[in-house]
C-alpha cells in the first residue's frame, strides 16, 4: 500500500533531528544471532548500516560467528566442546576460530557492505595491537579463551575518520605470550564502545528485550537505569543468558557510553527503527 | 492513524540516500505566494527549512513581500500603482519597499526560523554589496525597479559556512548611483542560485506545476528539459504568469544550477517531499 | 595650508604604533547624536570606520535612530509618546521602530560604508538570536521596551572574521514570547562590547566629554577611573543625561572591556583622532 | 667479532643518505618463498620491515601463502590440483584459500610485525573494494582464479598515512559477480606498486637474481633496462619461472614505479642491504 | 609647533590606504650613503623600518659598508685599491670585507633595529646558499669581486614569514669554488627584489633623484617609465654614477618588481614619506 | 677492508631505532678544540652534522673561536690578555671578537655545511635579541665579558622548523646598555639547550671524557648521575679545566635537558658514533 505524502512528511520530520543528533557520533553494533543467519535479515542489517554510515554516523560493526566455526570444525572431523556454555578452545580449534572469524565471516560482511554501496574494512584484534588478552581464569580451563587486558582503538578511529565502517572479528593477541585468544563478542563490543566513548552500544539478540514476564512480550521494559539492574536480578527478571549481555550494557554505561540497547534482531530494520524514530525498540540502559 | 514500523523503515531507507546526496550542497528556495500568507503553511515551510539545514543541506531563502508592502502603503494613504503587472516604484514607495522587505518581512522570517530551532541571518542586496542594479529599461518607466548587473555571494557563502540560513530581501544598490532598487524576487533567486552553483533552485508557487491542460491537475508535466521550453511556449502550454517563472528556471539551468523546480506551495511540507522522496512534486527543469 | 614633510613624518611615527596595537583588536562604536544627522559628519564617521577597518581593526557599529522613527510615525499620523525621557512603544510603534531601524537606518549605513570602499553587513538583535530581552520592569509601563537578558555574538564574530563591519540595529527577540523589543542603543553597545571582550567601547555624544564645570570646556576630565564615578556623581559632576551613558561605560569596564570613551561626535574625524594620536579626545574610563 | 668504530661510521655515513632519500617514499615488498618458511629468515624480514617503517619509509607488504593452503586442504582431505603450474580453484578450495590467506597467514604476519614493535594492519582485496577481478580467461579453466580489473589504493594510503604497515592478502571481489577470486601475488604486488606510484617494488625470490649462466652465481646481472628484456628472453637468459616474475617487474616500471628488484630472500636482511647500502643485492630493473 | 587635529586627521586618512595597500607586501631597501654615516639619519632610518614592519609590511634591508671596510683595512696597514671605481679585492682584503660586512656592519644594524623595538636577523649571501657567484669577468682583474649566478630567497622568506626583518650583507659563495666573493650591494638588492617579486625596491642615495639639470633640484623627474631610460641616457640626463643605479632599477622592473625608487637618504624619514604619503620623494621607475 | 653484508646489517639494525628515537628531537652541539683546527676532523664533524640533520634530527651548532681571534689580534698588533684563564676584552678587542666570531668563523662553518649538502644559517646572540647579557661580576675586571641574563630561542626554533641548521656565534647584546658582550661558548650552549628543552647537549673536547685516573684512558667513567658530581669534585676526579665544562653539563640536566655528553672531538665521527650506536663515547651526565 502506498504511504501518503503527509505520512512521509511525518516520518521524515521525526527522523531528521535524530540524524542531526547522531551525525558524527559513534555507534557500536554487536551483530549476531538470527539476524546473522537469515539471508533477508542479513540484507536488511547491511542496508541499515550503510544508510546510517551514509548520513555521517560512525558505525562500528563487531561480530562473532559460532555457527560457521562449528561447520568448519565438522568438516575437519573435530567435535566442538562446550564447558558451562563457553567453547573450549584448544590450539587446533583456535586456529580454526581465527581463520573462520577473521578470514571468512569478517570478509564476507565486508564484501556485503561494499556491495550495498558502503565502504568497509575488515579488522581483528591483532591488527594494530587492537585487543590484548590473557588466558581467562575461572573454575574450568577453557583453553585459549581470553580476558581482555587492553583495547587500542587507533585503527578503528582512523577507519571511521576515513569514512569506512570497521568490521571487527573478536580475536586478540596475547598480552604476555605469542598466542591468539578467542574473545566473547558481546564483551569486546562493550569494551570497544567504552574506549571509543561511543554514543550508543547496540546488542542484537533473538529476544524482544528485557521482559517483566518472559512469556509476555507486552511486558517489555523500555528503559532501565543501570542502578536498577541489581534489584532486577534479585527479582529474577534478569536471569540466565540475559545476565552476561546486560552486564555488558551496564559496564559500557558505567565507562561512559551514553546509552546501550538490547534490540530484537529478528525484526527487519530494527537498527534503523531504533535509531531514527521516536518509538525505539527493545530495552535501553542509561 | 499510526504509521507501521515497516512503513517507517521504507520512508527512511528512501530518504537517507537523498540526504547523503544533498548534504553539503546548496539549495535556493524562493518563498512566496499562499505559503507566505497562510499561518499553517508558513509554519510547515519554516519547519522544512530548519530540518533540511539540520542535516547539513545549505539552504538559502529568498523572499518578496507584495501584500505587506501594500498594507503599509495603505496606512500611509498611498495607492499602489502597477504598470503591466509590475509595481511602479517612486522614491517614497521605494523607501517603504525597503523598510518592509528588509525591516519587517525579512526579520520576521529570521525570528520564526530561530524559534523553530534554526539559525538564520537576515540580509538584503545592500549588505556586502551583494546585489547591484541599474534602472530597468523598458517600454514603461517603472521608477526604481532595477535590473541586476552583478551578484556577489561572499556574505551568503560565509553565512552558509557558519551553519546559518541566509534569508534575503531582494533590494539592490545602484551600480552607478546611490539609489536603492526594487528587484523581482524570482529573478534574484535565479541569479543567486547561478552565482552559488546551487544544486537546486525551488520556486514556490500557487499552482501544481506546469500542466498540459491548465484545468486538469492530472496533466502535470513532471520533467521538462530546458530545450523543450521554446516549443512548449509555442504550443501555448507555457503562458501568462508562468512565462517569467519558467524563464528564471531555464536561465538558472543554463548557468549551471543542476535542477530547478516549480512546486505547489499550497501543499504542506512540499519542500521536504520534493527533496527527500522518490515521488517529487511539481515540475522539474533540467 | 600644506603640511610639511617633517610634520607628516611625526604624525605617522606617532600613529603607527597605535595601528599595530589595535590591529586584530575589537572596537565597538555607538553611533548617534549630531554625528548621525549632519551630512558632513556622517561622511567623516563612515570614512573613519572604513579606514580603521582597512588597517585590520575589528570595528562594530551600533546605532539607534530616534529622529528617523519620529519622522515615519509622523507620516503615519502617530504622535510619539515619551514617559520620563523614554519612548512609550506600543505594538504599532514597535512595528515602525523595527522597520525604520532594521530596514532604513541600518541599511543606509551599510550602503554608505560600502560606497566608501568598506565591506559592511546590516544586522539586528533578531539575527542569529543575537539579543534576547524581556519587557522592562519599572515605575512606568513603557510597552515593548526591553531589558537585555542575553547577547550571543557569534554572528558578529563571524562577520568580523570575514573582514566585514557589522552594523547593528538594537531591537531584540523576546526571551519568553514571540514579540520584538526596542532596546536602548547605549546599553546594547555596552553589552555587546563586554560579550566581545572588546578593547574599546566608544560612545559618540554631543558633548566634549565629562566636564568639571559643564559650562567650561577647559575643565574636561580626560581620564576617569571607574572607582571614582560614585564620588563624581555625589559631587554632581556626573548628572542628568550623562548618568546612563557613564553607567554604560562603567559597566563595560567592569565586564572586561579595557577602556571606554565618551567622545564628541561634533568634531570631524573624532574617532580617528581618539584612536591614532597621543592626544585623545573626550573622557576615557578605565 | 666486534665491528670497529670507523667501520660503523662508514656504514652509517653510507646509509643515512638512503634513509633521507626513501623517507616518505613508498616501497612495495612481495614476500614469499623460503623467506616465508624458515623461521630465522622470517624474523629477519619482519625486523627489516619494522626498521624501514621506523625511519619513515612507507612499506607495503604483499603476500601469498601456497604451502599453508595445501596444509589446510590436506587436513580437509582435499587434494590440491594444479594445471600448468597454476592452482585450480573450485568453490570449496576458494573458501579455504580465503580463510588461510586472509585469516591465518595475513594475521600471523600482522602479529609478528606488532611483536617486533611495528604497527601493522591486515587487509585483503575485499576491504574497501581494494582489488576487483574477473575470471581469468585462458586455455584451461582454472575455476576462481582471477584477472585484476581495478585496484583502489585508498585504504592502503590511509594506513600508510597513519604510520601503519598494510599487509595484504591477494584475494579479490568479483567485478561483475558476488564471488571471491584467487589472485597471483606477484601480479597483485606489481599492480599495487603502480597504483601507488611506488618508489620501489621488491620481489623476494629463492634465486640470486637474473644470472647470465644459471649455474654460476658470479654471472649475476645487477641492472637491467626494461628495454633489454625482450632480447634477454630471446637469448634464453630469462626463461621458465623467471618469465612471469620479470614481466611483473617490467610492467611496474612501465606504469611508473621507479625501480623494481628481484632479490634473494634466502640472504638474511636482504631487504635492508638492498635499500640502505651502496652494494645492492640481486637484479634491478629500471 | 603643534600640529592641528584636522591636519593630523588629514595625514592619517591619506596614509591608511597606503598601509592597507602595502600590508603583507615586500619592500627591499638598499641602505647606503650618508644615511648610513650620520647618526641622526641612521636613527630615523631604523625607526622607519621598524614602523613599516610594525604595520605588517615585509621589509628587507640590504647594505654595503665601504667606509667601515676602509677603516679596518687601514688599521691592518693595508691600502684600499680601486680600479675604475671598483674595489680590487685580493684574498686578504676579502677576509676583511667578509668580517666587516657580515660581522660588524650587519650585526650593528641588527642590534639597532632590535633596540628600536623591531625584530631583526643578520644574514649574508652564504647563509642557506642565498647568493651564488662567479668571478666577475671584465676589462680589469678585480680579484674576488663576483657576478651573481643565482639567488635563493628561502631564508629571506622564512624570516619575513616569522615577522623578522632580514638584514643582508652582500657577500656570496662561489658557484664553482670554495671562495667567498664581494658583491655590489645595489645589484644584490635589485636581484633579491626580483626573486622576491617585491612590490618595491628603494635605493637610498645622496642625491634628490634624477634631475633634468643636475644643478637644479627643481628639475627633479618624479616618474620615469623604464622604456624612456635609453633616451635619457642618450641625452646625458642619466650619466656617471647614476648609470649603474638606474640600471638596477630598470632591471628590477623588467623582472617583475612593481616599482623602484631612487630616494634621497639625506632627508630624514625619507622612506616613510615615500611610502605613506601622496607626495612621494625622489624618482620612481615603473 | 671490505665490511661484510652481515656486519652492515648489524650496524644498521642497531642504528635505525636511534634515528627513530632522535628524529624530530633537538641536539645542541658545542663545537671547539682540536675538532675545530684539524682539517680532517673539521670535515668529519660537518659530515656528521649534515647526516644527522638529513634524517630529521634538529641540530644546533654553537661555537667559539679563540685561535682565530688571536690571529686577527696579532695582525692588528694587539696582544691578547688573559686574566685567570679568561680573555680580558676591551672595546677594541670586542670589536675584533665580534667580527671574527660572527663574520669569519660563523660564516665559514655555514659555507662548509652548505658545501656538504646541508642547509645552514649563521646567527649570533644579537640576532632576534637571542642572547642578552650584563657585564660579568667577579674578582677581576674582564672588560666586555658578559653573564647571560636571558635567552630567546625563537629564531633558533624557526630555523630548525625550516629544516636549517642554526650555527651560533656566542656574542650577546647588553641587557641594559648598547654594548656587545663576549660570552663563554660552553655556557651559551648549555643555556640554549635548556631553553630549547633539548634532548641532548654534546660538548666536544680534547679529552676522552671524565677519567678516574687522568693518565689512564681505561678508567673512563661512562655515566655520571648529576647528583654524584659534588662528591667527584671533592675526590679530585673532577678538577681544573673540567670543572666549568661539567658545571655546564650539570646545569643543563637540572634545567631539563635529558642527557649531556662530554665527548672526545679528536676521534673521527665521534658525534655519529655517540648518537647512533650502542657503544657511546665519552661521559654521559643524566
Amino acid at each position: 500500500m502506498k504511504i501518503s505524502t503527509s505520512d512521509r512528511a511525518q516520518v521524515l520530520t521525526q527522523a531528521l533531528p535524530y540524524i542531526k543528533q547522531y551525525a558524527g557520533k559513534t555507534v557500536v553494533i554487536k551483530y549476531g544471532g538470527n539476524a546473522m543467519i537469515s539471508n533477508g535479515l542479513k540484507s536488511a542489517v547491511m542496508e541499515d548500516i550503510v544508510l546510517l554510515s551514509t548520513v555521517g554516523i560512525r558505525v562500528v560493526l563487531v561480530h562473532g560467528g559460532g555457527p560457521e566455526i562449528n561447520e568448519v570444525l565438522a568438516k575437519l572431523g573435530k567435535q566442538p566442546k562446550f564447558i558451562g556454555g563457553l567453547r573450549y578452545t584448544d590450539e587446533e580449534t583456535m586456529e580454526v576460530v581465527q581463520m573462520v572469524l577473521a578470514g571468512k565471516v569478517n570478509k564476507e560482511l565486508v564484501q556485503r557492505l561494499e556491495q550495498q554501496g558502503g565502504r568497509a574494512i575488515g579488522l581483528c584484534g591483532l591488527d594494530g595491537g587492537m585487543i590484548k588478552a590473557v588466558k581467562m581464569e575461572g573454575e574450568h580451563d577453557l583453553g585459549l579463551v581470553g580476558d581482555i587486558t587492553s583495547v587500542d582503538v587507533t585503527l578503528i578511529r582512523n577507519s571511521l575518520d576515513n569514512g569506512t565502517v570497521p568490521v571487527i572479528a573478536t580475536i586478540a593477541a596475547g598480552e604476555n605470550d605469542d598466542r591468539v585468544y578467542n574473545i566473547n563478542a558481546d564483551i569486546a563490543a562493550s569494551q570497544i564502545a567504552s574506549a571509543l566513548c561511543a554514543e550508543k552500544l547496540v546488542l542484537m539478540t533473538d529476544v524482544r528485550g528485557l521482559l517483566r514476564d518472559k512469556d509476555d512480550e507486552d511486558t517489555l521494559i523500555s528503559v532501565v537505569n543501570v542502578s536498577e539492574v541489581p534489584s532486577l536480578k534479585k527479582k529474577g527478571i534478569i536471569k540466565g543468558g540475559m545476565i552476561p549481555k546486560i552486564d555488558c550494557c551496564v559496564e559500557a554505561v558505567r565507562r561512559g557510553v551514553k546509552r546501550t540497547h538490547i534490540i530484537d534482531g529478528r525484526i527487519e530494520h530494527s537498527i534503523l527503527i531504533e535509531m531514527l524514530t521516536d518509538e525505539g525498540i527493545g530495552t535501553m540502559f542509561l
